[in-house]
């Protein structure tokens, strides 16, 4: 079996994701889907792709993700699918998909994209705002069925990517930013454990606090005191254990954050 | 396989939606649910219904939709369950399921209804307002396992018909309204393509804004102006390409939009 | 095939929810799972075990329930595994469980519960902060898939014990709290059917209002009226038909109820 994701920016209260999985169950009977998340916030590439960063090397070899955030829907940018290392993508050519590239780059895996252009695999009639629907869904089934990328689209190798806020590293520290407030309010920063572990010991300011280095967790601190820790996808994460940390600094997307490692 | 889907009012807070699905797993496991929204305002039959037009028929064949937006929860009000066309529907008659019933009275196609009076399809014990779990719930498993409506129940011809406001349509124009909001802040109006193709060239008054003509997707125009397109769903929609028409124009359900067709 | 339910404190946005799938499908492909709630008040252990107390039961003998609503998450609060009467349970060992374990206690049925010790079950790296990824999601999926508890873990007897407030009931009476205000802004009360129906006939006072009895059901008021019923789970109810019980009387979780059943 091969899996299926889905990630949008639809909402759920329209039905529209759920139409999502009726054109996938005509094509492969009962595959198993999962939601990724359709609570992406309308049209945000960034926020789509951390989430896509932080959950697609989890699943099953082979896996479909069928990843929705489109502001350019009924303009010329083209439908595509992947292959990244061992998962497929499906979606539209707007940098969404950068981590899984990247990634699969980095570690010498494949790498194969196709422009979907091929409208015998789409739905009869295709609607001019709603690809999800009419070409990524039926898509996506048709990879989940076996059928090869080669013959649902044109190779392409010049898609677009989509460059984060990158943070300014020195020898005695960063200037950085904040890349999500997540959930729970805890702060994602832009800048990982392999930058990081370069620039101990360190202070990291944010929002008119200082806190004094990372920890290994959440119970290293008591109860509603700062912590920096590493977030699960490995990036420097501040939070206030059993509270919130972005209500509580008042920080929002794009503030910066300090890191200096300088030993005085 | 006959896939199911659920659409409630119930949100996904309580577990109550997911306690359907632990009945139906009783009497079919591992049988394919897919959740349409439970986000329906409470007891809002007309945004259900709309839910239903835009996702039931891309379902496949013989899939159980099992629809709990009940107001009459607790009154004489009737269980139900039918088959329309090639799809099935198991809820309260409340006129939710109007939109199936005219499409398949209008196609031609089977039209079968019976009250679910039948307590052994139940579970043992039913709570006077919870039938999602107590009665809908196993009976839409029971059909998803092939057993025959009228084995369910006593067939029957008169169930509740629920009408949206209709447009008043003249030779050069309209009277239309708002029919809804959806989660983007696109707005849906009473209106549907059939209904408009007569109409062109045309002028769309709402809100204090006046649009010309419609287009045939939200590229045509710049980032954060106004469009008119058909919906998904083959409704006039009006939108603000990748914004919020809703809030621009400050409209709500049930404000007036009027079309003027003369060609002055 | 053995059902796996999954209830977290994540919300849905951020796709943490969604990992655990993919670790679970790792290990028993396309296994059906279904999401009780992922909308617990962060933290709440109390939402968590009425969400269980209301939807565990309705589930087939051997579902699997992993529950990670984990304030303790980086210290030393042990990972367990249970079997509670025929149900499965994995999460930490925080009190969440209660319910169903006193629910076996008091029907003399299988109580057996491990300390989640042996890595060998986990996901290879793991991350102090995400156990609901890393150890109960493969634990959880390892059970589905047929592994006896007791391979997984170590035995023991001495878990927390999460102790909800509690009436105080007198021959003439009783003094309640609310326990819990749902979607719908319906009041559960801390006392159920067992307990109250000694009391009849009765009066309920709470927020400044004073219901006269129990009814059957919602359609025994009329719409916009107060009315006291019992809940799925036969706690005590007060809703306001087809409204906003909460909201009406202004009451929170904590505001006391009372019970008068003096006849005069």
């Amino acid at each position: 079996v091969r899996h299926i994701t889905l990630l949008t920016d639809f909402g759920t209260t329209e039905g529209e994701h759920a139409v999502m999985k009726g054109v996938i169950w005509n094509i492969v009977p009962g595959n198993p889907i999962a939601d990724l998340t359709h609570d992406i916030s309308p049209q945000n590439i960034l926020e789509a792709s951390l989430v896509l960063e932080r959950t697609v090397h989890y699943f099953p070899p082979e896996t479909v993700h069928i990843v929705v955030v489109d502001p350019g829907v009924g303009t010329s940018r083209r439908p595509i699918a992947a292959q990244f290392g061992d998962q497929f993508f499906v979606g539209p050519d707007n940098g969404v998909c950068t981590p899984l590239l990247e990634r699969a780059e980095r570690e010498n895996k494949t790498v194969e994209i196709v422009h979907l252009d091929k409208p015998k695999f789409w739905l009869e009639k295709v609607c001019s705002i709603f690809h999800g629907r009419d070409i990524f869904s039926p898509c996506g089934a048709y990879i989940a069925k076996g059928v090869p990328l080669k013959e649902l689209g044109t190779p392409i190798t010049d898609i677009i990517r989509f460059h984060r806020p990158t943070p300014k590293i020195r020898e005695d520290g960063a200037e950085c930013e904040v890349l999500h407030i997540d959930y729970y309010g805890n702060i994602i920063v832009n800048i990982q454990r392999e930058d990081l572990e370069g620039l101990r010991p360190m202070k990291i300011s944010i929002g008119g606090a200082i806190l004094d280095g990372m920890k290994d967790t959440f119970g290293d601190v008591p109860e509603g005191e700062l912590v920096a820790v590493y977030s699960p996808t490995d990036y420097l994460l501040i939070a206030v254990r059993n509270g919130n940390a972005a209500q509580r600094l008042g920080v929002r997307r794009g503030d910066p954050v300090g890191i200096d490692s300088t030993q005085t």
